[in-house]
């Protein structure tokens, strides 16, 4: 299964340093994320230079990354300041990431779940619609990889998120195919915890009454199975706050 | 009506070079997207920094936020090379907006209000069950501005934008929140060809039904009339097709 390269907000042209900018990225965006900045004043530009031990054009490069991110911004007569996190932009991966790896997020996964619930259902009903024959390849793929991690033989997380982005991408409308790599992102994290209080891998059932109903053409009928499927996540998530 | 500040994938520190920078970012950006670039090779830094009489380092700052954009993208031993359109970021506003100003692209605006009818009942739903007072006046405040642009003494477009943006902001969800710029963006475009055909400003009856049924509390109608009031703007989009 081949997806186009989704736009990525840390792409950089490929040269010397990109791996250490890529390193701090991670570092500070990390940082700002769990709060280590919180009520001091974000470092200057020498500031952080010395203490990553790196370039001052690294450093340059790195925060204007985190500014892109929505994770700081520039002040005039103030310098470089965090956003506060409603600022942060969530349909970034690496924010979500970040978000995501801070401390158990129950709240952050609820409010993604309820995404999914809007995004997902309508979907599949595009996808009835519209998938070609390659698409139902990718969506029926990524259910047989499903009951094949059942017995042991694949990845649960990867088939399960392989199902879902295929679904996706069916649709025929670059806006929901666009945010599989954001739903991938948040996925892991997800599929991993449900799994753990349902105390089992996803429901294969429910998967493949959603993959029927879209390879027999029934737009309502995959909507509502996709509903009933993402909001069981959301009532076992509602079940740990 | 004051929203916080959404991130910006253009966002850069302030100083000298930044309306160079987004001078540039813009026309070259357009540029992409209309196609001047199709089957010949995307000039280099040179050849750019010539062309647009501008200096290395805002042509660099240009091709950098083009790629985090996804419409570029540097290759080893090719040089920076467009990618192709699924890969352009629909969900950044720079990128949306010269979509939508390209030529009147009809499928981009059906395929953005599908988007909105995943996304837009779900919102109303959740500000039915989470807005708070404030939230809720800020909808109705919307609602007010449109009845006074329907007899001249508002701008229809602003007070319409307003009234859907309240909404996303009133969901409680962070996700549904960051969505309002992107939303604003393609609501411009949206309404006014909507309006064009259907020769009337926005429907004031089904907009107060929405808002009657969140300061009501009643998620169930305020996620259908939501979805009546937006599958009427598909439908009269699909009048154009």
């Amino acid at each position: 299964m081949t997806f186009l390269p989704a736009p990525s907000l840390s792409a950089s042209p490929a040269r010397g340093g990109r791996n250490l900018t890529q390193g701090m990225l991670d570092t500070v965006g990390r940082a700002i994320v769990t709060g280590a900045y919180d009520g001091v004043p974000f470092p200057t530009e020498a500031q952080l230079t010395e203490q990553h031990g790196v370039s001052r054009s690294v450093t340059r490069e790195a925060v204007k990354m985190l500014t892109a991110k929505g994770l700081l911004s520039a002040r005039a007569r103030v310098g470089t300041v965090v956003q506060p996190p409603a600022s942060w932009n969530l349909f970034d991966t690496d924010v979500l990431r970040w978000l995501l790896e801070r401390t158990f997020s129950v709240e952050l996964l609820k409010h993604f779940t309820e995404l999914r619930l809007a995004i997902e259902p309508e979907a599949a009903a595009l996808a009835a619609r519209h998938a070609e024959a390659h698409h139902l390849e990718q969506i029926r793929g990524g259910l047989d990889r499903m009951r094949n991690a059942d017995s042991g033989g694949d990845d649960p997380l990867d088939a399960d998120i392989a199902f879902h982005v295929a679904i996706l991408q069916a649709s025929g409308n670059p806006f929901y195919a666009q945010l599989r790599e954001m739903v991938s992102t948040a996925l892991k994290t997800s599929i991993r915890l449900t799994n753990r209080i349902a105390g089992r891998n996803a429901n294969i059932v429910d998967h493949a009454a959603v993959c029927d109903a879209i390879c027999r053409r029934e737009p309502d009928l995959a909507r509502a199975a996709m509903k009933a499927l993402i909001q069981d996540v959301l009532d076992l998530i509602d079940t740990v706050e």
